[in-house]
């Protein structure tokens, strides 16, 4: 399933507010839609936006010129603030320079595709040949345009052979565990089963929880992982209980320039989306911070990065962007 | 406020199945108002449900008599068969013989306030005198008819002069702290700020909380202690940032049968109150079981009990039954 794609003259997205009721495909047709679509949820999951900003700056370059095309690539850059990938994305393009601004965004959709195989791949071994995995929030096709990271690298353990089953977060308060990834494992056909987020410690200690495998917003220089409220929650209950914990996640998620967490910003969102009184006060922040020292392994398309991450996301920054397969065997005629 | 009372010819309660958004007042006039009002979770709270069915025997002696009171009283006992303290109160309101059941009722809430402002006041050292506390679940007025265990020590302490404030998990999946905590907070004037459950872990990093007090439902002989969903998970959050974990219960939530907490059974709740989609499997257990070694201190009637818990919860299980202020000064005349 596509969760992104460019048709001409507008940016389609699945409206994955509307998961997993219904499948609805949308499509903006202004750079406000695209700033709205990222501000309200409706495309959600850092490399999704991504791609999605990358074929919204193309689209603002069909309605807008000058300034006000600059305003309009600077407006969705901004839409979010956590997510480096967006930012990425639309310097990216923006680069590229003026009538390349389409085939930029293509070119980074390609490769979100090929970097999520690649993760896949690289994670097999990390799983047991058969038993049981947690993950939290949302890190599939929905969230990545690809096969996604974390999610990805369980559907890959799974075609590889392995029998596991996916105990899921249901991720409140937006609920991407429960309407997003249970949907999206329904349609890898992968056992899973739904809890609430407070049930993850009982589940680690009566389930045997073999691997905890999660997505990134954004990755420091000691292997600090700001990701989906919750996160550092789950990762603290998987070392108490002596469970792998790992990040799933492309090196374009990861800051070079942030020697640690402490750094990066922690968006909060409307008290709405949590409180049932008018009035009540209410902490939302959309995500936390995992330190690296609990996390076991960095899966990116590079292999796993493991601790001392000082040196081992030190040596990722140093490589190239890999060239597609396509690019590979288009060098070699 | 009071959650449950006797009027006359009816007994009145909070129906909590209206709250947040309105304080609705209910007269049970019948035995059959009385049962639907505990079936229907309108009255919760184990102490709470006791204490309404003890008024419903003595309702149930001015409608009925010989075998019509009998088989309601039967039928009141039975409204929930899973709360041990509905068919204690029942017993012990029929023990105490006709012409008496009202009387005794009413020394069935008197103690139970009593056991809760005792506890209150047992805890206040254990607080700063100002800072921040965190909580999960329900445990105030609503839930005991007194001033509540764990939230019942968070209002004696501010009565004492302490500036607490409030970090309330909402509960998942019933909410029970986001409908009803925040709820009793507000109205017992203490500063609350609402959280999702799975921010627990963020907010103890960022906002130095001083403490977390939750309730119990079930206490074993090694300070195992069953409680909500998700009570396990704040334990260990709370010990990974060095943050003390106390639980406030009286004496009679202490099991002095149970060795250990591994025998209490832990009561799976339907899917329902958990998926979005039909036909998702759903592990979804009400309770989990905190282990004794994760507790600071379990703050009672008698004080704080203090690890060792095989010494301190031994200890208790000696005490008799702490006679009422009134009743001692009734005996000194």
């Amino acid at each position: 399933m596509e969760s992104v794609w460019f048709d001409g003259d507008a940016v389609g997205f699945v409206d994955q507010r509307a998961l997993p009721g219904e499948v609805v495909r949308r499509r903006a047709m202004t750079v406000d839609d695209v700033v709205d679509a990222i501000k309200t949820l409706a495309v959600r999951g850092a490399p999704a936006i991504g791609i999605f900003g990358a074929y919204g700056v193309a689209l603002a370059a069909q309605r807008h010129a000058g300034d006000a095309f600059r305003a309009a690539a600077a407006q969705i850059r901004a839409a979010r603030p956590t997510a480096v990938n967006l930012a990425w994305a639309v310097d990216r393009v923006l680069a590229r320079g003026e009538g390349g601004y389409l085939a930029e965004a293509q070119a980074i959709h390609a490769e979100q595709r090929d970097i999520d195989a690649r993760i896949g791949r690289n994670a097999i071994d990390l799983f047991p040949r058969t038993g049981n995995v947690l993950t939290h929030c949302n890190t599939g096709p929905l969230a990545t345009g690809g096969d996604g990271t974390a999610l990805g690298t369980i559907v890959a353990a799974t075609r590889a052979g392995k029998a596991l089953h996916v105990y899921v977060d249901e991720t409140r308060p937006l609920l991407q565990g429960a309407r997003l990834t249970m949907f999206e494992l329904r349609e890898a056909g992968v056992p899973c089963t739904l809890i609430v987020d407070s049930a993850a410690a009982i589940t680690m200690r009566t389930k045997q929880i073999a691997a905890v495998v999660v997505g990134a917003d954004r990755i420091a220089r000691n292997g600090d992982t700001a990701n989906k409220i919750g996160t550092y929650g789950v990762a603290i209950l998987a070392a108490h209980h002596g469970i792998p914990f790992y990040v799933a996640a492309p090196r374009s998620t990861f800051d070079f320039s942030l020697a640690t967490g402490e750094e990066i910003p922690i968006e909060e969102r409307a008290a709405g989306e949590v409180r049932i009184a008018d009035g009540d006060a209410v902490y939302n922040p959309a995500f936390d911070v995992t330190p690296g020292r609990l996390i076991a392994g960095i899966i990116t398309e590079y292999g796993v990065a493991r601790p001392p991450y000082d040196e081992s996301i030190a040596d990722l920054a140093t490589r190239p962007r890999i060239l597609l397969e396509a690019e590979l065997s288009g060098s070699a005629n």
